[in-house]
């Protein structure tokens, strides 16, 4: 059953490690299937060493488990309420890295500072509110991913041109078009926390490169002008 | 004897290695068989990659070497202090990890600033004062011990709900229910630590998560409510 | 065709990676054969462990491409015009390698501050300013290059003994007598921008070494009085 | 000829790599047979995985070549000096890792902020001036070893208490009792250095432990009453 997808999934958890975006069991990343409905994703508390295709638990899109044996992802509920709220999304990735968990500590968003985060978001990286203690007791994971689809629509953004956010107190969260574009999205959002912070102690006032060059380096890689990569 | 906690602490101490927490030989784990009232622990100054199950010292909760031919880490009386007066740990971790010990030797407690510490801590990791020069004469590594116990009773905090501690001008020690526990708590702890300087940069006001966040993170990892993991 | 250059160029595409310059795709090499006008580049968007002579890319100074069914690095244009402007040259670097990218964001010249710098250059690492609308949309590449170029021509700096920039909000480009040696002015430009936060943080005031240590540093490494290597 | 201390040499210069204080060939150790007045050295610009014991040279006290076929390390003539001016002393190693050159080029001694130091340093380690331009035109090298001697001499400095210093503008120095001890003392400069960074980032007035913990830690290493590792 979804056995390309699982392979995916897979590979995208393995990639987290390879990238060094998680330590311990803190990260999970997920792939959907969205024609018939189901997401595949890391089973929880287990080691990334220990990741098989067949120890993936897939899901469908109310939570309930179709397929594994194992525990899914405490964060589950999240990633099934983006998969329903973000329409045009594949995968859906969270992590504790480091510097990109330092903005979402602070409750800092993140301006897009230079070419390196414009090939990804095309803008600020904005920050998801805590939720309240209520919405803690009802439904802890289900309602983060409501609190993100919230920001995102209060502040008028595009979640696919700016497929990421920090979570107040808590972390980072990115989707994509698939489970590895998710992980790119989360490399991308790490390295430029991690370069603002520097660009930051030379420069406290910048925040943000010109609009022209914005989007001239997005769109260079996303939509109907792109011309990186093969194509 | 204890053939299988002597496999365990030498996969820990192989894991401070992996995960980076240990240069040279600045490093130490120990786990202990409360029943039989031994310990397991790293030989001194021995390199890691020559360490073997054999190699590693028994020693019981008077301090005696009741089997293995090498000198006991030097730190050996002071896991002997915790394991004593610490009744519910089976495991103790002892590195000079770069970001722990910046907080140790500044003598600076780390608040609970997010999720991932939450997840180890409940609540604050604090400093353990320095040891007087009569402490240090009499018994430099008990007493070591000693005032990190002092410590968790004056402050009132339960050493299994926040597992570790800065030695003041020295470096973190940690426990946990065995030892490849508490190294999970040490690596919480030094990315915590590195996350918190990161975090003060862009909010120096930032001294903690609310309640409600905390409370939720630390028990849906621990205690009879726990849903994260296989269970 | 060029064998041995694809080889050499293909080993300075790894270099990158195992210097730790690059992340996901972000970085390409190329290298020159200037009797022929002819030079090989990686293709676009290719990752890395995919690499193969094979799949490099050959192109005239014109900008055509000679050999290869994938497309070039988009950036290739900017190799070619800096291998026009700079007539010794015989290989280009370009990455977003973190700490060269930060002063590239801050729009931040790096002063030679010690001899690590001025093994490799002779003097202070200048910004290029960020194009206009005009420029980007006119021929962004081709006009990346010229404005390096340019940028060395009013400020009367030698590109031969200053081999790279920080090009403003994007990141830098490096250059050299041949791939490899453009590859190791990039690493020695990005462990130069990181100490040059470090030291600033001690010595706010450090804005250089001596001339005197400067020009030694410079000159037992290149030209005819150099007494470094194997020669 | 000296086949043993070849071997502790080249594993020596390995360790440089295998610890992260080398970047390109920017390193090198040595290691002396005090006895035959023979010290063994790293080729010049020779890069570290081609090294091969037959590949090292060997120089007698005088700076003459006694063997091998490459150009030893162009710093040899420091190491010669440092051979002639500490006579306990049995191996050196320089290297230019990002933390202790920070503290070079900024020109500030690092007072030993806790026993992470005082295991390696028994005190601060000191700045040493640059050479005047009358003093590099005359014999560079050779007269680094001769500004590192008389820094200690002035300062009244043990150098074998305190095996390391930095050199103003350049970068540290370390040595030991032989090739490996230089290097470990070079691994907890660098981390000592680094640590000291973020220690002041917490308590910028913090100068150094109290006395009777530098003491403690370093005589517990060193010295007649040592009782760490297997003596």
């Amino acid at each position: 059953m979804l056995r390309e997808l699982k392979e995916e999934v897979l590979e995208a958890n393995w990639m987290l490690v390879r990238e060094g975006l998680v330590r311990l069991t803190w990260g999970n990343v997920s792939g959907l299937d969205r024609e018939r409905g189901l997401f595949v994703i890391k089973p929880s508390g287990v080691a990334y060493r220990d990741l098989t295709a067949d120890s993936l638990v897939v899901l469908d899109l109310e939570g309930k488990v179709v397929e594994g044996t194992l525990r899914p992802s405490s964060d589950a509920p999240t990633h099934r309420v983006l998969y329903r709220e973000f329409p045009g999304i594949g995968g859906v990735c969270h992590t504790h890295s480091k510097h990109a968990t330092m903005f979402s500590q602070a409750g800092v968003a993140l301006p897009c500072q230079g070419t390196t985060q414009a090939d990804h978001f095309h803008g600020t990286v904005p920050v998801v509110r805590e939720l309240t203690p209520a919405e803690v007791a009802e439904d802890y994971e289900g309602n983060t991913g409501l609190a993100i689809a919230e920001c995102f629509r209060e502040q008028g953004i595009d979640p696919l041109a700016r497929p990421g956010c920090f979570q107040k107190f808590h972390a980072p969260f990115t989707w994509g078009k698939n489970a590895l574009d998710a992980v790119s999205n989360s490399v991308a959002l790490e390295v430029c926390a991690e370069m603002a912070l520097g660009t930051w102690r030379l420069d406290p006032q910048q925040n943000g490169l010109p609009g022209h060059l914005l989007d001239k380096h997005y769109l260079r890689k996303h939509g109907d002008g792109a011309y990186y990569g093969q194509g």
